[in-house]
């Protein structure tokens, strides 16, 4: 169930022997934002952090926030992001930071449920979605929530949770809740991805409670650093009552550090040579219209169109480049084992609640990993080896 | 239920204006051990940890371990303490890091009783039992584990972990598991505080599943990191299962700075001037002879009598100085509301399994806070205003 840490190969090892990438496993399912690397090496001492022993060494960041254990700092950078960027509103708002956005969902699924008359409150997610949803609503078999599928077919009676992922996990759609019942429905909002390097910002969402990861923003998977955004304080109270028996807070360390980052980010988000977003866009673009010409070199593969629209933030009509590619065969095959066979990992279209046909592919391997892909992916069109 | 963040005054906010000190309110509830800051203040720059924007970005460590995202640095970092400490056998052992030892206690809870055929698992502990371990194994309702309260009355059948931690939090005592029976039984051994600052080391445990936490080691609270000595590779491929789902690994940044610590300690341990545990031994030393002092003078109050041995790390025959006092009344009386009305918060007894004439006291304040703590013990003592 878990893919993690089972492959034989991470980016990082395919990285250090990249003369022999062309015989090794490329792996392209967890989203390791490797790719971000490249422009912070550029930045070199810009956003490096220096902490002396003695320093944060309390549980404590904050004893009169409701979220006692986020330091100030962190707070007040990611508020001016969001100003800047425009793609959420921070105002009358809780911040929670979590352990990664991961950590954060479940303790948005414990708050919302933990306040529900009845039980377990049914959490859904329409078709395809994160993988990770059905894991963190399952593993722990909780009396309090129960994972019930496809939100598109979803016919219980009593409370739920909608998860919107916005742009979507895997196949990069804009969403919105499809449930929509007068009564007992709540909504958990993840705006993993809505970042102008990723996706057009056509409004400043202003949703009741939104998840964030500083990972997907910047690069930054091993600070293991989300937040979410929250309208109510008892929803908030019990987020931090999540986190404080979960773990008892956050790391200081990686808070100190997203801090900078996040700060740098916004006081250079409108200078086009320093800009991250500005790089970002242009990177992903690039590898977006390569995937494209691939795909649309032959008649194996399918991926989705996604709309232009007008972006608030570069002030002018972009493409999205979402973060992962919802790749599909237009034969009925499972493309997860004929990739798996050319020595590419991606995530499987079953493990998203739909057809073995369609594989999720990250966006954010090295440059090294994603030409080998692109190439095997050529390959693999041209030798026609995609009938059943 | 939970206390952290709802104190009005936190060790921090209290150490900025001590000049007031005598007027406020003292929080020895949660164990914060900022006691340990003027050490590291000494040491100055020599554990300080600089990382650049660029480093520490994926999310994988080591994609050949069981536990994917340890730190290699760290992971040799821990056993190089434990070797020279001799508190705990690291050979042929799994190292599992955690976001503390609570997300580590969550990740045992998990893994065990997953593996376990018959479910729920009853989850035991011996009064007094750490609160938080209640908390745990409840709050999510799971049906995998079940919370059975004191491990001594426990006569439930089926399935059962107890958890034994030794020396015990909150009464600092010698633990070893009660319930003994031929099947069906597991045990976690929770050694937060099985190091020579806090107790004698009698012997190099050797249990299947251990935990330990870098915050009570060295007073690194803030950032959150634990480890687990496994001998199963069921047991640890489940634990970091759990923490994959629940939080896609641990801060790298904590990761790290702790690397760095622990290295100090072992390379300065045997140097008489320099050691970490010498210095930590002799404050916590003298921070209990000043408390059986107050509690001698008077006949108000009770604390355990903790025995003396012969601890093989500092060789010679020393006592244990716990790092949480199990304060009681002689008088029945409500020890923890009497002493918040004395404006020193502690954790009542109740919380622990216990009756409230006891209360668990943190032992790891900043000095002013724990002069203040004594002052105003021995005030209540003084005035006998104990009578119910």
């Amino acid at each position: 169930m878990i893919a993690f840490g089972n492959s034989k190969k991470s980016d990082s090892d395919s990285n250090k022997d990249n003369k022999s990438l062309s015989d090794g496993v490329i792996n392209l399912d967890q989203g390791d934002p490797t790719m971000f690397e490249e422009y912070w090496m550029k930045m070199k001492d810009r956003c490096t952090v220096v902490i002396p022993a003695w320093d944060l060494m309390s549980y404590f960041s904050d004893t009169k926030n409701v979220c006692w254990f986020l330091e100030p700092e962190l707070e007040k950078a990611i508020k001016a992001l969001h100003g800047a960027i425009g793609n959420a509103a921070t105002e009358e708002r809780y911040i929670v930071v979590g352990t990664g956005s991961s950590q954060l969902c479940q303790a948005a699924l414990f708050a919302l449920s933990s306040l529900s008359e009845v039980k377990p409150v049914s959490i859904v997610a329409a078709v395809p979605y994160y993988s990770t949803y059905v894991e963190e609503a399952s593993y722990l078999q909780s009396k309090l929530y129960k994972w019930e599928g496809d939100a598109r077919t979803f016919d219980k009676e009593g409370p739920y949770i909608e998860m919107v992922t916005s742009p979507n996990n895997p196949d990069g759609t804009m969403r919105e809740p499809v449930v929509n019942r007068k009564e007992g429905g709540k909504v958990i909002h993840d705006f993993a991805y809505y970042w102008p390097h990723y996706t057009p910002i056509t409004r400043r969402e202003d949703q009741d409670l939104m998840l964030f990861t500083f990972s997907k923003i910047t690069g930054h998977a091993g600070s293991r650093i989300g937040w979410a955004l929250v309208k109510d304080i008892d929803v908030a109270k019990k987020m931090v009552q999540y986190l404080t028996v979960n773990s008892i807070g956050v790391s200081k360390e990686s808070q100190i550090r997203a801090t900078k980052i996040l700060n740098e980010l916004t006081k250079t988000c409108r200078t086009q040579s320093e800009s991250f977003f500005e790089y970002g866009y242009e990177k992903m673009n690039s590898r977006w219209e390569r995937l494209r010409e691939v795909v649309d070199s032959g008649d194996a593969f399918t991926i989705p169109n996604h709309p232009q629209a007008f972006c608030n933030f570069f002030g002018k009509t972009i493409s999205s480049a979402p973060a992962f590619a919802w790749l599909g065969l237009k034969a009925e095959r499972d493309l997860g084992s004929l990739l798996k066979e050319n020595k590419v990992l991606t995530r499987g279209g079953d493990r998203c609640g739909c057809a073995k046909k369609y594989v999720r592919v990250s966006m954010l391997s090295r440059d090294d990993d994603y030409d080998v892909f692109l190439h095997r992916l050529a390959t693999i069109k041209d030798l026609k080896c995609i009938e059943p």
